[in-house]
């Protein structure tokens, strides 16, 4: 958590937003004492202290961020609340896995107009390569911790993602929406 | 190749085939001086010693053999080859790899009747969670060597496919065409 | 535990019955208010939210599901009952460990009879290889966490069945005893 | 390579160039009889069989290709060719590994001005991070198995760029220049 | 503990202090009701129970202690109070992490006077690398288990500090403070 | 092999024999040239340069030396050769896997009579546990380096002799047939 | 405990001991309000249910246990009571690691005379090659889970002593007293 | 190499001498076409290009370069060589493996006055933990790829050492005699 709070200070010197990860109702309550108007997202686990009236969100170019299973929604949450408070659209596409196709491919359309995907999927992570064959943009895969016996806490994911076929999959460390929220955002943005 | 050839040793004197896999030109000439008869598969490796003839294949029940990419033909070639010599009709669906789920999609039909399918898939292995969530039977992934880095000669796929969040997937050792097929023969076959 | 629920809701609208895995008395507390006909076995940790009555067990056509010590018999409670509730017959061979083999050899005759035979095995996990020799049907390998020191949490027991010498082993993710009920079960019912 | 060829071969029915990678001298004679347009470049170790005539190359958005030491330059020259082939600018940084930071230091004005970095290095593969602290775009770490011991053929240096302090940096396979480079073209052009 | 409790007995017996590293408030409780003089050093978990009057400061030659980030103090404080038990003066320069290298570059002065330096870093640990290439002294690293998923509870940086590319680094185990006071108090000190 | 030749020197000097193990003919036309009456063991790869001939084999007291298939007699051979070398009666069982047990049993008697068992088997190295629980005296375990895929050379068969369930059984390196023979001679000799 | 007490059991209708491993308070009061003669080792975690008044414990030839550090004590307790239950004479020789090399030395003679040696260690385990250097006897290695950072809990010590340079060396499981125990038994009681 | 290279080009411009290390004859050819006076040193493989006139050796402080076994010499040369060209004597004990402690002990007086000693082990690398405990310097442990098995090219040999008991070990790469000279010339020429 420290360091994220001292990349938030920094930022918080410029005209950027403010935010604390991996972050719990005790932490919360201890923030919001001294800063009222910081917001909790609970799913996430991100504070929100200081946010960033000025910037303006591109309605138009948008991030898709797309889970495996119901357990990669607390990662997929941590990348959706930062990728909207540093001013990205975002657009959630929850539970289509690969183990039922079909649930993934009704989104094919939304999928083919987003400028970057992000994929948070634990246990074999074979969702990135799915979606990297599917759409034009950059994909980064997020491989969750979620899982038992061979998932090794996410690293059997981290290995699917990183031997991805389709060669638009990058990779973050496990469990990274915060590391994959700022990669987005610098690609949707733009400079 | 010893316990292959030992194995062979033992079925020969039953009416089950005989049969050496990992095989090369070099072993092929010093075998088919002993057995004349004796015919070489050269992409599977696979020198079929003795046949069958008692063997009949039943036409309807079959397995599918699928491949995510070409490089992954020897070892589904291994496979397949076995397959037929225990009798068991197989049905090839090569280079069907998830980051073209098209190629896949298009061959569902011919999955669907399947009493078996086999998924040889190297890199990240993928392929084997996606078929187990079309097909109502039961999927015996071979993980590959094939790839590159992290790979780590076909872990990285073992890996996947144990992780499979499709429950109908099983897996063999890494290059294992010839378990795949033994397995899937006494499926097919039944009792 | 998600996944499970989310299978088990999508299974709820065909015929087959709802089953939820690796719970405990307080997910069955809270189920059993909703589900009042919900059952609950506490060693499997398995809780049958929904039969299926139609389905007619085989009496014939059965699964052998072995453990090597008696600290493997949750694993195979679960993949027992799993399986009853898919309409399975199982025959239990429980606490047979290749450290005296006479106890396994005196279940001969039934194993031989198996049209499936489910092996939980955790320290070094043999079983699965000796069984494997001894049985003309698929074998399903599950690795369980018993043991310490170098049997890592069940990788050891994984890594001995994935190179089982008996080519008919296929192996499932470590204590994953639902995986090797419901292979069984489509091994065992046919099409 | 296969992988690669097939790729190729798709892309080459659209209006994309076809490319070959890990390639050597006697690969690229047998191409080069059958597409005498065909292009070698032997340290890249990549052939250009059929360019795009039409891309037109933004002289103004450009990526970073930047190297730690010498021995990564192959890999570097795989990414820079490619990127060039897909119609991007490539500003070259090679030789500038943080054992010696102000070789780095000298070339910042450059770095600040891309549009996305990609950083080659291999021991133990510290030069992303400083990079990512540097820049305010995308930074794609391609681990190299440059190195001994345990630098365990790029395994170090890629958990190295995982673990990155700095959340603007992803990552590919080892020794993926390719995907370095395809990933950085979508980032560049845009849409 | 106990091994450094042996050691510390042992010491006693000589003209060194007698340290306890690895402490709490309940240990130093129980330690202080015998040792009234002992003091507890709550951020390094360091109890001293024996000083050494007879030490002088060499006020000249000294070690810098460097930390990437504020997680990394408290490893960076037991080699702190350990070095200046064993009569070391030791200059801090904490929270200078890669990812912002002006902050260790501040400090250029400071490092480049060091007859050791200490760099104390957790997550991809490329901070000894360096400070390696800065400095003309030996540079000891100790990783620490600070950091998230594929940082390995600290090996991720431990391998970042075996193959540094700054051949003046060696290494300790993760979390070694103490080894790293030792060797550089040996260092330091001369004959 | 240097190790090995300093050992033998070392035990030249005293009574015993001298050995160089991990042999091949072009070492052992090297060493005939100096010692004419040194004899080499082609499976074993073992070159006996001076023999004891003092030493008597005691004919009651034996080690039996197992092997699970064929392909783990080198490694056997060169425990075989050098316990005879020892002064020690040595059975031969060889190619007794696990996967066909019956093998294994018809030679119970020969087993239950010996002093001390070493078994050498590869791949998944069941075959100690099994021996293990049928006789009543100290079991060496020899994982060898035969199999592919997950044997990973040797270490899976290590991880199952360590974990073996028969507290009987302990375990010397991978394809250690020298450390065996000797530790075997230790204790059939007795003191 | 499981597997222990069946095989205490099983050795109860024998002439054997019946013994408990890795025992605690909980369990020692409710298997001593059944076996009242029960006698519980705290050290060793052990408790011997039934004794063996037959056995006579040879005097002259015994085993010494010894350890590294007093860390280690617990792991050696479980070999020395259960090697003493089993009728065997124990030497101990605790807290004689390494790094004072001097402390193993001074106990030489008794070390030269034993029939067989047990050498408790964790950390780097190096106490073990050491030990085999000196002694003409088997010797067992155990693994402990004693230290922190790369001791990977005991897998460090198991790496070093399976490399032992000293040939009569051989090991079991991390933190095993008590197969050392049933080993060390069969070597010094003889047939 | 190349990075040595480059290394030794950047020291060419100061007053240090030029070193290539990992050579062979090939390259000491190509080598000496240019630089005549190069001399070569066969079994450390080092080049040194350019030696340094004024470097006066301080004959009265040294580094003692211990190695365990004979196959350790080469790494031990590298160091050696390397410290001698920057300048510090070096004393050389050499095959003082710990599985024979007296070759280490005669040498107690050499070990107790080194400014340094830099021990070069493979196989279970105990050594270094044996002379950190003896001697009162600075102790860097090179852990060297000699071994087979699970010594897995040095690994184990490098856990060893980074786990030693005795607080004055500090580790680099495997088989890295380079940078051990090179730390080694740092403590002992002082500033």
């Amino acid at each position: 958590m420290e360091q994220i709070i001292c990349m938030a200070k920094e930022l918080s010197k410029g005209q950027g937003p403010v935010i604390v990860t991996r972050s719990d109702n005790s932490i919360y309550e201890r923030i919001s004492s001294v800063f009222p108007e910081a917001r909790y997202y609970e799913t996430a686990k991100v504070i929100v202290i200081k946010d960033n009236k000025k910037l303006k969100i591109n309605r138009k170019s948008y991030v898709c961020i797309v889970t495996a299973g119901t357990s990669d929604i607390p990662v997929a949450e941590e990348a959706s609340v930062i990728a909207e408070t540093l001013g990205i659209r975002v657009e959630r596409i929850y539970d289509a896995g690969v183990a039922g196709i079909h649930r993934l491919l009704k989104h094919k359309d939304k999928l083919l107009k987003a400028r970057c995907v992000i994929v948070c999927a634990g246990m074999e992570g074979a969702l990135a390569s799915v979606v990297g064959g599917l759409v034009p943009c950059p994909v980064i895969g997020v491989p969750t911790s979620v899982g038992y016996g061979v998932c090794f806490k996410g690293v059997s994911a981290l290995l699917t993602m990183l031997n991805s076929c389709a060669p638009n999959v990058s990779t973050v460390n496990i469990d990274d929406g915060f590391g994959a929220a700022v990669i987005s955002s610098l690609i949707v943005r733009g400079k």
